[in-house]
């Protein structure tokens, strides 16, 4: 099971909602809308992407990782450095 | 004229691959993917979207930006605030 | 004892040679170096200050987090949340 | 002349400020400080940075990049492409 098994309704939701801001983004691109206002949905779909991994990386920490803390052994440390890396990814994107 | 005109096509169907993205990122939460995995899809979308934007804003600099210092005057003093407004939402995103 | 015990004295090294970055910042400004090569090494400073974040949060998962868990109860809810909100605060900056 | 020579001194304390926070974090670190306090501070310290690269990159388009517009010829488009790939380090990092 995922660790976002319990918010995966709300999960799927935002992403939907996402979708359809870049599909926005495409209309607005298709009946040449002003730069900065294409830029400012651009960040907002961004934001909208990066809360979404926050949920996750909040839902992974709690299940995922915590189960694995707390048998403890060589899968502890594979699943904080996994984190880790994940964490990473979103910093640098 | 949008400062885009010219790469429009070339805009469009990046957008449209970001569209498939997300919805490729709805179907693994749909089948319960790891949440690593959906996490890594979600930071390669993000850059894609941060690559969007970097490219309509180098487009923006370097056409409406650009005429409006041309002309000089206070349009070119607004547009100068306008794109660091927009520059600075992109980063904080 | 802090999370990042075993790696003190490495991340102190690395905080000092940021101060020493900045330091290097202050006398670029103040010998008017060129705007874009100023912002470069702005960039480099914070790609550093971020590297050692990750490096925290790592080392703060693995330890104070995983003890946390380990005990369960109450205060393993607690650590979570506060390490996800460390995380949000890294990538919204 | 530097795009920034009008803000220099305000852009040097600024600088000075960001130096002592770091100064501060390494303290916090050297006294084994909780790692989220030390998080924390680094999250402050980076988003100071990039206040900083702001306002740089504000002032450049203001007067180098604009300058170099109103001149027009191959140094405005050098100009641009040299403050895109500016922007997209910042976003990166």
């Amino acid at each position: 099971m995922a660790g976002y098994s319990q918010d995966k309704d709300a999960i799927a939701r935002r992403l939907r909602r996402i979708e359809g801001q870049v599909r926005g983004i495409e209309k607005m691109v298709d009946s040449d809308a002003y730069c900065i206002d294409v830029l400012t949905q651009i960040s907002a779909a961004t934001r909208a992407l990066e809360s979404v991994a926050l949920e996750l990386l909040g839902d992974h920490l709690h299940h995922c990782v915590a189960e694995a803390l707390a048998q403890g052994g060589p899968e502890a440390e594979v699943k904080v450095r996994e984190a880790r890396a994940a964490i990473e990814r979103l910093v640098r994107s």
